[in-house]
């Protein structure tokens, strides 16, 4: 589920504000960093033993000219920019697919004003309606997210959690055998019938609410296609390689270019001393490799990662909330009463 | 409360116009950054004493050498790129969340065209519905802000305020029982139910104004719904994590890559002074803590800082300002005159 | 008033499009900078002539260590960089404040279009509505802009332009007494009101009108509680004292460390001519303090700079043009003609 | 057809994440790059030999002083920052023209809501109003787009695919005649004609309808002529150039600069080993020019690239889609049953 | 005209894309660049010849102080930052408004569908209505651009155009008597008249039309008002210098610091061989100033550069197009037909 802890740091102006955010371990640059900097420190002190052990006085004066070679051209790829302009990009994109989730609240909202009534053509009306939104709203994500398709593998599983009806699923199949390209907006055309049909009875007594609830239909499908255009066409493949490229070719020139030697035997240079860890190196990997890690974890905002959006929770809470405004709490106000400040 | 300092500097031509700026405490980058500031030249000092008068002159060399190693190293951390990305990101989303909290106004005017009556039942349909409004500002904020919850910890609080009654207070606690999520939208549903029963009952005339209460009601409740969004779903934790580690490395690095030590005893270097106090050091350290104190202050813009919005003058104010509009102000205005330019 | 120069380069293709543009002086970066640079310069001088004339060899020897020492950190502060992001944002919040200002123009079309009648019920409906809506901006502006407080700075000024009525400054001291809070939306709901009045009494014949009428005065009141809101929280005072000190901090660095002294006596580096003026630390003076100017001056866009926005000149614009168009060209159209293109 | 990658990285915490993103061929930076990267060794290796084996060694001397000149000069080229300002621009641009393309669901959505009725007038006028939405869609990225033009050349083309019939054919021939400007929106024009008459002949029942479906159809109206919008007034030709000149003289003059030489015969210099294949030229050239390669291909995000968007894979979806929604689906719904969570 | 390239590069995947761009002339940075280059190197070689030839010995020491120095200190002025953001910024107000231009067919497809009738009294209103909405964009570019400036230097040509009636031109020159003021909206009040009048007269059936009509002319008012505001308000003038100012200075000390002099008689310094043509200072002042030049271009995007939007060529294409949509094609469409697909 994603990490909140924007009420961990209320007060910025404490001391050592972020300090206990550096100490989180779900979701950190630690759990997401570590496995990569094992690799590398592994690879990087083979090569180190392997000079230092298994070469000859020779081929290591040549270990020693690519080092230096190496070590003086890795500042020629000119990381640091590519990448902030690309996590930039990466992190407006994860922002507007969250915001383009719709809210079912304001639908059922509309449905309670608009179609009155507690018998039970009218729950029946505003429970499908509902329904239908929030089913439209599983189907497209089981498409986005891969979390929603391990819940619902199947349109039997969302018979079963009770979003669909039997009759329903048999369209769906009926329909997926003439096109593959996704029905999201199915249960939508259905709520617009139903709708219709309300106002035909005259369950709807006015055709403002039938606009308005057609617009908030309208707005539900666009968020719903928008979210499939952002899975659909993401950032440009060859963007994504160009930054993952230059950062794995700086830290791999970087295995031989930072290589901390032992001084040769006739130096003189006093101040490079036989460090056996190289920290710096180590950091700065932590540091790039972090940093494109939040691209690498924000690129598909629906997935597993820590960060990701916890989808699974919004649906349920997507049913119980449209439900309870449709039908529960349909019609009944608190008695009209006199506030505090009354005279 | 708020810092606003845009009304004492009107005039940017001016000599030396953001002087006085410099001279403000609350606020300001030193009352946030002093005690950092203080704990890191103590450290600086305490390594300084050991190696003055702790070291031995071979210990002194190998600490000559780290400290040639770590200073030629430290610019190896390009902070000043990934903090001018990070903090731009965290001042757009703090004035966003700022952009999104409602105002009851619009509503308030709206009502009070759409209402009409200065009876009982029009009266407190009134007040009910903007008292609603506001309620369910303050539920949101209750879980958004520490300074909100501080003042309403329980829901007792809220009714003692006048914000809510005590049939209300039950039904929160009976639905607080059956399902933990944020109810920051029934007192809207209750609002709507009100407003469908002033159009049945005849106090509304046309459905217009009840399609216009509605769009304004479902956009306070979309507002509400995103601030909550944008408490539940932060920068991403790595994010942070990398830009805060970026800071402190290259700072504990500084510690000692920039301790500055008397010449070596046969040195010739002329140009290295034996300055008792890292002025630059000092800078560059208020100069990037105060540059990420920005986003430490505004990833949280409901907390306590000083720089924070002040939330409760903002709930004060709305109950102030709604009640007259729809109950003082209602269908009162001066007589119609003749205005100068009359011809 | 606002320096329009778009008009004098309409053609960028053409030779030293932008000469012209560096010769203007009101407005410009001349202007705002040079009492900054002559006092900097001044001090400058200072420094040097006392190193020249009142210091002994010895202390000569100190100073040039010194300034060697603050030569070479003075690069470590990273200034443009803080001052890119810092002015950029300024720009945006600037240029989102000028298009908040609302226009009445939109209102009275509306007016005019929705309450007919020569009559004088008609046009005083239709003037006091357009009055109060400018009457709104006014004690909008007045908070927020130097220049319309100095126009007016009681409410009786308010009321000797015409703007307001006797009976209503009565009203709005009563209400300054109860509370401290602005009053920019009185008039507003005033407006709405007479146009509840209109609709009651006939002379607006649709509901459509009045939803129209609405809407757009809550956009109006929208946009003047969005102007106060950018009045009272700023840029974060911290950003804003974090760039202005770094600035500051180098350019008194600078003071020491690019001080031109002739060369030591025996020194033969044959490079650094014995400049008496210091054209590069002028040139960046220029450069860095011209640049944070454009954040001084457009921080508080309603100030009395010669870049900012003349609102006393839009108040003026708006009070005659809304007359004139919910009154003298009220229902007045030239006759229907056939035109040239008639077939 | 577009590359979808998302699905393949839906989790960033894990280990080598982006690695199998690494492996794609289609649209990646190989497959745009490697002739570009063929051509550019080939003219290194030229010089190369030409110097090892056709100059005299006075003319080596010359080379070498040049390919001196050159390396330390090529620096001064400051291609990252404006490669990526400008990258920045033309993937924003290339999203915003994603994002315009409208989808015709809304519209059917509306239709199929406001045009009741099973008998042959309900059902022509439904199908051929979206039948012109997806003409008007047609007709406009013909223009636009490289590859709906393939596929429809001629208006013929158009007719055969049974979106145009005979006599439209005919009336967009004379009005070529008429004029050459693009006539996407007749098709619009006559879908409002239609909506007129059958709010005439009672079809459409409320004039909110009316309203509805206008606004709907100015929508698609305004996203179709911004599109053209975008495709005609591009980049500015000179910011592109510009561009494009800076790298393409960064890397000719690395031709000189980075030649790798033996060392000359006195040379001491240890480090700089005779290396025959120039890493890392080669390494910031795949680096750069890939970069500069994501705007060539999103420039016209219309293209055959293999990263373009599929648009005839959307005119059929479309297609379908609308047909089915207006008139397969149209008033039909699952029978309204209880629901699973019922009570 | 605008250089719209866009078609000219489909596919960035092919080899070599953007090399047919570099060779476009109109609107190129060649075009825009030549002369200032060629007064540039004019001065070079003055200064060059100047010190080859007219100075002695002694004063070619000097002047070669005066170089080091100058060539050591240019760096200092860091212009491809403030060059990024400003040629963003100004980018940016360029595309907002050319966004912003208003498209009178929306309005014309509105009128078709509201004011019914092929009478007289139909034909006249909806021509003078969509008349009046042209006259109204053109009186505004008249202001703002100076091409529609050239073709309309007065009222009569305006006139004599046909846009405007002579009873409506001395309506407008009594009005410029009264107030300096713009006054695009006086032909929109005049059409608000007309809409007024239609719906009097029972033309316009319903008060949505009259609801739809007013808001699409409020929005093209508020279109042409904020397009008056880009010009009034343009970037402020004070960022513009201090832009220009720093590449002006830059490139005038880049004439003597970058001067390529014959090697001193006794250098030994083998590197700096000797050049007579300035390379890549040349290829700097390219780079640069064509980058400064696109916001030259730009910062008024109606005037006469090659890349400067064409509006002459719109105003004829607006008045060709509306007049064949509220008249020729009004309440015309082909016959409702069967489509291909009918089942």
């Amino acid at each position: 589920m994603t990490i909140s802890y924007a009420g961990e740091v209320p007060n910025g102006s404490s001391f050592g504000c972020f300090w206990r955010i550096l100490c989180k371990w779900r979701g950190s640059v630690y759990k997401l960093v570590w496995r990569e900097l094992l690799a590398y420190l592994t690879l990087y002190y083979t090569i180190n033993l392997i000079y230092r052990f298994a070469l000859n006085e020779h081929q290591q004066r040549i270990f020693e000219k690519v080092r230096q070679y190496f070590g003086a051209q890795i500042e020629s790829i000119p990381m640091s920019f590519v990448l902030g302009f690309y996590v930039s990009l990466v992190v407006k994109r994860w922002w507007e697919q969250y915001k383009l989730l719709p809210w079912p609240d304001t639908l059922a909202l509309f449905i309670s004003a608009g179609i009155p009534g507690a018998d039970e053509t009218g729950r029946l009306m505003r429970r499908n309606i509902v329904r239908y939104a929030i089913l439209a709203y599983v189907i497209t994500l089981q498409r986005v997210s891969l979390r929603v398709k391990r819940r619902f593998p199947t349109w039997q599983h969302v018979v079963d959690s009770g979003l669909m009806l039997e009759s329903e699923r048999k369209v769906f199949e009926k329909m997926d055998g003439k096109s593959p390209m996704s029905k999201y907006w199915m249960p939508l055309v259905w709520a617009t019938n139903i709708i219709n049909r309300a106002r035909k009875e005259g369950l709807i007594t006015s055709d403002h609410i039938v606009q308005t609830l057609l617009v908030e239909l309208s707005d539900i499908r666009r968020r719903l296609g928008a979210l499939i255009g952002y899975d659909t066409v993401c950032v440009p493949l060859v963007y994504t390689q160009v930054v993952t490229l230059a950062l794995y070719t700086y830290f791999v020139a970087a295995l031989m270019g930072r290589q901390l030697l032992p001084p040769a035997p006739g130096s003189t240079s006093k101040y490079e001393p036989d460090v056996y860890f190289p920290v710096f190196t180590a950091l700065q990997f932590c540091f790039y490799v972090g940093w494109l890690k939040v691209a690498e974890v924000l690129i598909n905002p629906f997935g597993e990662d820590d960060d990701d959006i916890e989808l699974n929770w919004l649906i349920d809470r997507h049913i119980k909330a449209a439900y309870m405004i449709v039908d529960e709490m349909h019609e009944e106000h608190p008695e009209l009463l006199k506030d505090q400040y009354w005279e």
